[in-house]
Protein backbone atom coordinates (compact mmCIF):
# COMPACT_ATOMS: atom_id res chain seq x y z
CA UNK A 1 0.00 0.00 0.00
CA UNK A 2 2.16 3.04 -1.08
CA UNK A 3 1.68 6.46 -1.40
CA UNK A 4 3.53 9.27 -2.73
CA UNK A 5 3.61 12.75 -2.83
CA UNK A 6 5.76 14.80 -4.59
CA UNK A 7 6.07 18.39 -3.88
CA UNK A 8 8.10 20.98 -6.87
CA UNK A 9 8.63 24.76 -7.73
CA UNK A 10 5.72 25.30 -10.41
CA UNK A 11 8.57 25.80 -12.96
CA UNK A 12 7.26 24.32 -16.38
CA UNK A 13 6.76 21.19 -15.60
CA UNK A 14 5.44 19.52 -18.22
CA UNK A 15 3.19 16.19 -18.85
CA UNK A 16 5.35 14.08 -20.17
CA UNK A 17 7.99 14.86 -17.46
CA UNK A 18 5.11 14.36 -15.09
CA UNK A 19 4.24 11.04 -16.83
CA UNK A 20 8.05 10.10 -16.35
CA UNK A 21 7.94 10.81 -12.46
CA UNK A 22 4.94 9.01 -12.19
CA UNK A 23 5.97 6.07 -14.32
CA UNK A 24 9.83 5.91 -12.27
CA UNK A 25 8.46 6.11 -9.06
CA UNK A 26 6.02 3.21 -9.53
CA UNK A 27 8.43 1.06 -11.20
CA UNK A 28 11.30 2.05 -8.36
CA UNK A 29 8.64 0.64 -5.82
CA UNK A 30 7.20 -2.04 -8.00
CA UNK A 31 10.58 -3.53 -8.40
CA UNK A 32 12.12 -2.71 -5.18
CA UNK A 33 9.35 -3.77 -2.99
CA UNK A 34 7.42 -6.32 -5.11
CA UNK A 35 4.05 -3.85 -4.71
CA UNK A 36 1.01 -4.43 -6.89
CA UNK A 37 1.28 -1.46 -9.32
CA UNK A 38 -2.63 -1.17 -8.24
CA UNK A 39 -2.68 -0.14 -5.22
CA UNK A 40 0.32 2.24 -5.71
CA UNK A 41 -0.69 6.09 -5.63
CA UNK A 42 1.72 9.19 -6.75
CA UNK A 43 0.66 12.86 -6.17
CA UNK A 44 2.85 15.69 -7.81
CA UNK A 45 1.91 18.88 -6.31
CA UNK A 46 3.72 22.46 -7.72
CA UNK A 47 4.11 25.06 -5.55
CA UNK A 48 4.28 28.59 -6.49
CA UNK A 49 8.11 30.65 -6.02
CA UNK A 50 6.41 32.72 -3.27
CA UNK A 51 5.06 30.10 -1.47
CA UNK A 52 8.49 27.75 -1.63
CA UNK A 53 10.94 28.99 1.23
CA UNK A 54 15.16 28.03 1.13
CA UNK A 55 17.07 29.06 3.74
CA UNK A 56 14.90 31.79 5.08
CA UNK A 57 14.28 33.21 1.44
CA UNK A 58 11.44 32.85 -1.37
CA UNK A 59 12.50 31.29 -4.32
CA UNK A 60 11.00 33.71 -5.97
CA UNK A 61 13.53 35.93 -4.98
CA UNK A 62 16.37 33.43 -5.14
CA UNK A 63 15.74 33.47 -8.98
CA UNK A 64 15.22 37.33 -9.35
CA UNK A 65 18.78 37.36 -7.50
CA UNK A 66 19.76 34.76 -10.51
CA UNK A 67 19.99 31.52 -8.31
CA UNK A 68 18.40 28.69 -9.64
CA UNK A 69 17.69 24.97 -8.53
CA UNK A 70 19.40 23.72 -12.27
CA UNK A 71 22.39 20.75 -11.38
CA UNK A 72 25.64 21.73 -12.13
CA UNK B 1 -6.91 17.13 18.31
CA UNK B 2 -8.01 15.79 15.03
CA UNK B 3 -6.97 17.44 11.22
CA UNK B 4 -8.26 15.40 8.49
CA UNK B 5 -6.64 15.52 4.71
CA UNK B 6 -8.92 14.76 1.46
CA UNK B 7 -6.73 13.98 -1.66
CA UNK B 8 -9.01 13.85 -4.37
CA UNK B 9 -9.09 14.03 -8.30
CA UNK B 10 -10.32 17.15 -9.19
CA UNK B 11 -13.55 16.15 -11.44
CA UNK B 12 -15.96 18.31 -10.62
CA UNK B 13 -16.66 17.87 -6.94
CA UNK B 14 -19.40 20.46 -6.10
CA UNK B 15 -19.54 22.95 -3.18
CA UNK B 16 -22.49 20.68 -1.16
CA UNK B 17 -21.05 17.53 -1.84
CA UNK B 18 -17.60 19.07 -0.27
CA UNK B 19 -19.84 20.28 2.59
CA UNK B 20 -21.72 16.33 3.24
CA UNK B 21 -17.42 15.38 3.11
CA UNK B 22 -16.89 18.01 5.82
CA UNK B 23 -19.75 17.59 7.76
CA UNK B 24 -20.12 13.76 7.77
CA UNK B 25 -15.81 13.78 9.05
CA UNK B 26 -16.50 15.71 11.76
CA UNK B 27 -19.48 13.87 12.93
CA UNK B 28 -18.05 10.48 12.38
CA UNK B 29 -14.75 11.98 14.69
CA UNK B 30 -16.68 13.47 17.15
CA UNK B 31 -18.76 10.57 17.55
CA UNK B 32 -16.43 7.70 17.51
CA UNK B 33 -14.01 9.30 19.57
CA UNK B 34 -16.17 12.09 21.65
CA UNK B 35 -13.80 14.99 20.12
CA UNK B 36 -14.94 18.68 20.57
CA UNK B 37 -15.78 19.88 16.90
CA UNK B 38 -14.32 22.78 17.79
CA UNK B 39 -11.05 21.27 17.69
CA UNK B 40 -11.46 19.28 14.54
CA UNK B 41 -10.55 20.86 11.09
CA UNK B 42 -11.23 19.04 7.75
CA UNK B 43 -9.07 20.19 4.58
CA UNK B 44 -10.02 19.19 1.05
CA UNK B 45 -7.47 19.14 -1.71
CA UNK B 46 -8.49 18.30 -5.25
CA UNK B 47 -5.74 17.52 -7.57
CA UNK B 48 -5.33 17.88 -11.49
CA UNK B 49 -5.86 14.33 -13.63
CA UNK B 50 -2.42 15.45 -14.92
CA UNK B 51 -0.95 14.97 -11.19
CA UNK B 52 -2.32 11.98 -9.74
CA UNK B 53 -1.03 8.71 -11.03
CA UNK B 54 -2.26 5.42 -10.63
CA UNK B 55 -0.52 2.03 -11.43
CA UNK B 56 2.10 4.41 -13.41
CA UNK B 57 -0.43 5.97 -15.27
CA UNK B 58 -1.76 9.60 -15.24
CA UNK B 59 -5.37 9.46 -14.40
CA UNK B 60 -6.02 11.74 -17.59
CA UNK B 61 -4.79 9.26 -19.64
CA UNK B 62 -6.61 6.98 -17.84
CA UNK B 63 -10.11 8.77 -18.38
CA UNK B 64 -9.15 9.32 -22.25
CA UNK B 65 -8.66 5.65 -21.84
CA UNK B 66 -12.32 5.46 -20.34
CA UNK B 67 -11.48 4.14 -17.66
CA UNK B 68 -13.39 5.98 -14.59
CA UNK B 69 -12.67 5.46 -10.91
CA UNK B 70 -16.76 5.11 -10.52
CA UNK B 71 -18.48 2.53 -8.08
CA UNK B 72 -19.39 -0.03 -10.33
CA UNK C 1 -8.99 8.37 -6.54
CA UNK C 2 -8.97 9.27 -3.09
CA UNK C 3 -6.40 9.69 -0.12
CA UNK C 4 -7.85 10.79 3.44
CA UNK C 5 -4.94 11.38 6.45
CA UNK C 6 -6.46 11.84 9.58
CA UNK C 7 -4.13 12.80 12.25
CA UNK C 8 -4.89 12.51 15.96
CA UNK C 9 -3.16 13.01 19.53
CA UNK C 10 -2.07 9.97 20.92
CA UNK C 11 -4.88 9.10 23.55
CA UNK C 12 -6.13 5.72 23.79
CA UNK C 13 -7.40 5.36 20.09
CA UNK C 14 -8.55 1.50 19.86
CA UNK C 15 -8.36 -0.54 17.05
CA UNK C 16 -12.11 -0.88 17.05
CA UNK C 17 -12.24 2.91 16.84
CA UNK C 18 -9.63 2.98 14.18
CA UNK C 19 -11.56 0.25 11.99
CA UNK C 20 -14.78 2.54 12.05
CA UNK C 21 -13.04 5.69 11.43
CA UNK C 22 -11.82 3.74 8.10
CA UNK C 23 -15.02 2.18 7.30
CA UNK C 24 -17.02 5.54 8.16
CA UNK C 25 -14.53 7.75 6.22
CA UNK C 26 -14.79 4.92 2.78
CA UNK C 27 -18.53 4.73 2.92
CA UNK C 28 -19.27 8.44 3.19
CA UNK C 29 -16.51 8.68 0.24
CA UNK C 30 -18.04 6.04 -1.99
CA UNK C 31 -21.47 7.17 -1.13
CA UNK C 32 -21.39 11.44 -1.69
CA UNK C 33 -19.11 11.22 -5.25
CA UNK C 34 -20.08 7.76 -6.18
CA UNK C 35 -16.11 6.57 -5.76
CA UNK C 36 -15.22 2.80 -6.33
CA UNK C 37 -13.66 1.68 -2.72
CA UNK C 38 -11.06 -0.03 -3.86
CA UNK C 39 -9.84 2.84 -5.08
CA UNK C 40 -9.97 4.66 -1.72
CA UNK C 41 -7.05 4.92 0.86
CA UNK C 42 -6.92 5.74 4.42
CA UNK C 43 -4.47 6.26 6.84
CA UNK C 44 -4.63 7.26 10.16
CA UNK C 45 -1.43 9.32 12.18
CA UNK C 46 -1.35 9.19 16.09
CA UNK C 47 0.63 11.90 17.31
CA UNK C 48 2.70 12.34 20.42
CA UNK C 49 1.08 14.53 23.20
CA UNK C 50 4.64 16.75 23.34
CA UNK C 51 4.39 16.52 19.62
CA UNK C 52 1.06 18.66 19.27
CA UNK C 53 0.80 22.58 20.06
CA UNK C 54 -2.75 24.15 20.28
CA UNK C 55 -2.79 28.06 20.59
CA UNK C 56 0.96 27.75 21.48
CA UNK C 57 0.89 25.16 23.99
CA UNK C 58 1.50 21.19 24.16
CA UNK C 59 -1.12 19.31 24.27
CA UNK C 60 0.91 17.41 27.21
CA UNK C 61 0.66 20.15 28.84
CA UNK C 62 -3.07 21.36 28.46
CA UNK C 63 -3.69 17.54 29.70
CA UNK C 64 -1.52 18.38 32.82
CA UNK C 65 -3.60 21.20 33.44
CA UNK C 66 -6.87 19.25 33.04
CA UNK C 67 -7.91 20.68 29.85
CA UNK C 68 -8.90 17.62 27.63
CA UNK C 69 -10.59 17.59 23.65
CA UNK C 70 -13.41 15.95 24.99
CA UNK C 71 -17.06 16.75 23.18
CA UNK C 72 -19.07 19.17 26.41
CA UNK D 1 17.00 18.34 8.21
CA UNK D 2 13.74 20.01 8.90
CA UNK D 3 10.89 20.58 6.48
CA UNK D 4 8.01 22.90 7.40
CA UNK D 5 4.42 22.80 5.56
CA UNK D 6 2.16 25.99 6.69
CA UNK D 7 -1.55 25.66 5.66
CA UNK D 8 -3.76 28.56 5.39
CA UNK D 9 -6.90 29.79 4.55
CA UNK D 10 -6.24 31.80 1.25
CA UNK D 11 -7.70 35.26 2.38
CA UNK D 12 -5.66 37.66 0.98
CA UNK D 13 -2.35 36.66 2.63
CA UNK D 14 0.69 39.53 0.44
CA UNK D 15 3.64 38.10 -0.71
CA UNK D 16 5.42 40.30 1.77
CA UNK D 17 3.77 38.10 4.51
CA UNK D 18 4.70 35.10 3.56
CA UNK D 19 8.20 36.39 3.22
CA UNK D 20 8.05 37.22 7.02
CA UNK D 21 6.50 33.32 8.17
CA UNK D 22 9.37 31.85 5.65
CA UNK D 23 12.08 34.10 7.49
CA UNK D 24 10.50 33.51 10.71
CA UNK D 25 9.87 29.70 10.73
CA UNK D 26 13.49 29.41 9.56
CA UNK D 27 14.95 31.57 11.98
CA UNK D 28 13.34 29.40 14.83
CA UNK D 29 14.12 26.50 13.71
CA UNK D 30 18.07 27.62 13.23
CA UNK D 31 18.15 29.05 16.42
CA UNK D 32 16.28 26.39 18.72
CA UNK D 33 17.72 23.69 16.84
CA UNK D 34 21.15 25.19 15.71
CA UNK D 35 20.49 23.67 11.57
CA UNK D 36 22.27 24.38 8.68
CA UNK D 37 19.36 27.19 6.56
CA UNK D 38 20.62 25.26 3.70
CA UNK D 39 19.17 22.34 5.19
CA UNK D 40 15.25 24.21 5.77
CA UNK D 41 12.39 24.24 3.76
CA UNK D 42 8.95 25.71 4.25
CA UNK D 43 6.24 25.71 1.96
CA UNK D 44 3.32 27.51 2.12
CA UNK D 45 0.06 26.20 1.06
CA UNK D 46 -3.07 28.26 0.81
CA UNK D 47 -6.66 26.41 0.94
CA UNK D 48 -10.05 27.71 -0.22
CA UNK D 49 -12.49 28.77 1.86
CA UNK D 50 -14.81 25.98 0.24
CA UNK D 51 -12.25 23.30 1.09
CA UNK D 52 -11.39 23.91 4.83
CA UNK D 53 -14.00 22.86 7.34
CA UNK D 54 -13.91 23.66 11.16
CA UNK D 55 -16.75 22.44 13.87
CA UNK D 56 -18.22 20.66 10.83
CA UNK D 57 -18.94 23.51 8.20
CA UNK D 58 -17.12 25.24 5.01
CA UNK D 59 -14.81 28.49 6.46
CA UNK D 60 -16.76 29.90 3.42
CA UNK D 61 -20.09 29.76 5.25
CA UNK D 62 -18.75 31.00 8.35
CA UNK D 63 -17.44 33.53 7.21
CA UNK D 64 -20.70 34.70 5.32
CA UNK D 65 -22.40 34.36 9.04
CA UNK D 66 -19.84 36.88 9.99
CA UNK D 67 -17.05 34.56 12.06
CA UNK D 68 -13.74 35.43 11.20
CA UNK D 69 -10.44 33.82 12.34
CA UNK D 70 -9.17 37.50 13.67
CA UNK D 71 -7.30 37.49 16.92
CA UNK D 72 -9.88 39.17 19.65
CA UNK E 1 13.28 22.22 -4.72
CA UNK E 2 12.04 18.91 -4.76
CA UNK E 3 10.86 17.40 -1.64
CA UNK E 4 8.91 13.67 -2.24
CA UNK E 5 6.69 11.78 0.66
CA UNK E 6 6.70 7.91 0.69
CA UNK E 7 4.42 6.42 2.80
CA UNK E 8 4.51 2.51 2.76
CA UNK E 9 2.95 -0.29 5.28
CA UNK E 10 5.11 -1.09 7.95
CA UNK E 11 5.90 -4.87 6.29
CA UNK E 12 9.61 -5.30 7.03
CA UNK E 13 10.91 -3.12 4.46
CA UNK E 14 14.93 -3.09 4.95
CA UNK E 15 17.12 -0.05 5.52
CA UNK E 16 18.21 -1.42 1.74
CA UNK E 17 15.58 -1.39 0.48
CA UNK E 18 14.86 2.81 2.03
CA UNK E 19 18.24 3.28 0.66
CA UNK E 20 17.39 2.04 -3.21
CA UNK E 21 14.32 4.10 -2.93
CA UNK E 22 15.79 7.21 -1.87
CA UNK E 23 19.00 7.07 -4.29
CA UNK E 24 16.17 6.15 -6.75
CA UNK E 25 13.56 8.84 -6.23
CA UNK E 26 16.28 11.22 -5.90
CA UNK E 27 18.17 9.96 -9.35
CA UNK E 28 14.83 9.83 -11.10
CA UNK E 29 14.10 13.44 -9.87
CA UNK E 30 17.59 14.90 -10.93
CA UNK E 31 17.52 13.34 -14.35
CA UNK E 32 14.06 14.09 -15.25
CA UNK E 33 14.07 17.82 -14.15
CA UNK E 34 17.54 18.26 -13.93
CA UNK E 35 17.68 19.66 -10.08
CA UNK E 36 20.35 20.12 -8.08
CA UNK E 37 20.48 16.50 -5.50
CA UNK E 38 21.59 18.75 -2.74
CA UNK E 39 18.14 20.54 -2.99
CA UNK E 40 16.10 17.49 -3.22
CA UNK E 41 14.61 15.54 0.15
CA UNK E 42 13.21 12.74 0.42
CA UNK E 43 11.16 11.24 3.65
CA UNK E 44 9.46 7.17 3.62
CA UNK E 45 6.77 7.14 6.75
CA UNK E 46 6.23 3.56 7.58
CA UNK E 47 2.05 2.89 8.39
CA UNK E 48 1.33 0.54 11.30
CA UNK E 49 -1.50 -2.21 9.42
CA UNK E 50 -3.98 -1.29 11.67
CA UNK E 51 -3.86 2.78 10.45
CA UNK E 52 -3.80 1.71 7.14
CA UNK E 53 -7.25 1.20 5.32
CA UNK E 54 -7.90 0.01 1.62
CA UNK E 55 -11.62 -0.33 0.28
CA UNK E 56 -12.75 0.50 4.12
CA UNK E 57 -10.98 -2.22 5.93
CA UNK E 58 -7.76 -2.14 8.00
CA UNK E 59 -5.42 -3.22 5.87
CA UNK E 60 -4.17 -5.99 8.98
CA UNK E 61 -7.50 -7.60 9.16
CA UNK E 62 -6.74 -7.88 5.22
CA UNK E 63 -3.63 -9.30 5.90
CA UNK E 64 -5.05 -11.86 8.61
CA UNK E 65 -7.56 -13.22 5.71
CA UNK E 66 -4.51 -13.60 3.52
CA UNK E 67 -4.81 -10.76 1.22
CA UNK E 68 -1.77 -9.59 0.35
CA UNK E 69 -0.18 -6.22 -1.85
CA UNK E 70 2.37 -8.77 -3.54
CA UNK E 71 2.86 -8.43 -7.46
CA UNK E 72 1.18 -11.11 -9.27
CA UNK F 1 -7.34 28.59 10.29
CA UNK F 2 -3.66 27.25 9.90
CA UNK F 3 -1.98 24.05 10.48
CA UNK F 4 1.90 23.64 10.44
CA UNK F 5 4.02 20.55 10.05
CA UNK F 6 7.49 20.59 11.21
CA UNK F 7 9.40 17.71 10.44
CA UNK F 8 13.17 17.08 11.68
CA UNK F 9 15.37 13.90 11.97
CA UNK F 10 15.05 12.33 15.18
CA UNK F 11 18.50 13.74 16.84
CA UNK F 12 17.54 14.37 20.33
CA UNK F 13 15.04 17.43 19.96
CA UNK F 14 14.20 17.41 23.64
CA UNK F 15 10.53 18.31 24.90
CA UNK F 16 11.74 22.04 26.09
CA UNK F 17 12.97 22.74 22.02
CA UNK F 18 9.50 21.39 20.84
CA UNK F 19 7.53 23.59 23.01
CA UNK F 20 10.17 26.81 21.71
CA UNK F 21 9.20 25.94 18.39
CA UNK F 22 5.45 25.30 18.75
CA UNK F 23 5.35 28.19 20.64
CA UNK F 24 7.06 30.69 18.39
CA UNK F 25 5.73 28.80 15.33
CA UNK F 26 1.98 30.43 16.73
CA UNK F 27 3.19 33.38 17.86
CA UNK F 28 4.30 34.30 14.56
CA UNK F 29 1.07 33.16 12.64
CA UNK F 30 -0.46 35.26 15.10
CA UNK F 31 1.25 38.43 14.81
CA UNK F 32 2.22 38.06 10.91
CA UNK F 33 -1.75 37.45 10.14
CA UNK F 34 -3.57 38.41 12.85
CA UNK F 35 -5.11 34.95 13.48
CA UNK F 36 -6.42 33.94 16.76
CA UNK F 37 -4.18 30.96 18.15
CA UNK F 38 -7.16 28.93 19.27
CA UNK F 39 -7.52 28.19 15.52
CA UNK F 40 -3.63 27.29 15.33
CA UNK F 41 -2.80 23.92 15.17
CA UNK F 42 0.97 22.94 15.19
CA UNK F 43 2.22 19.22 14.61
CA UNK F 44 6.10 17.75 15.28
CA UNK F 45 6.76 14.60 13.23
CA UNK F 46 10.51 13.23 14.05
CA UNK F 47 11.86 11.28 11.22
CA UNK F 48 14.30 8.29 11.59
CA UNK F 49 17.71 9.13 10.15
CA UNK F 50 17.61 5.77 8.00
CA UNK F 51 14.12 7.23 6.55
CA UNK F 52 15.36 10.72 5.61
CA UNK F 53 17.12 10.95 2.09
CA UNK F 54 19.17 14.30 1.26
CA UNK F 55 21.11 13.98 -2.35
CA UNK F 56 20.40 10.25 -2.62
CA UNK F 57 21.61 9.45 0.45
CA UNK F 58 20.32 8.22 3.90
CA UNK F 59 20.98 10.63 7.42
CA UNK F 60 22.04 7.56 8.88
CA UNK F 61 24.87 6.96 6.55
CA UNK F 62 25.85 10.78 6.14
CA UNK F 63 25.91 10.72 9.77
CA UNK F 64 27.98 8.06 10.44
CA UNK F 65 30.45 10.03 7.35
CA UNK F 66 30.53 12.47 10.15
CA UNK F 67 28.51 15.07 8.05
CA UNK F 68 25.90 16.78 10.09
CA UNK F 69 23.26 19.02 9.30
CA UNK F 70 24.64 21.87 12.49
CA UNK F 71 24.99 25.57 11.51
CA UNK F 72 28.44 26.86 10.55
Amino acid sequence: MPYVKIELTREGVTREQKQTLIKGVTDLIVNTLNKDPHLTHVVISEVELDDWGYAGEQVSVLREKGITADKK
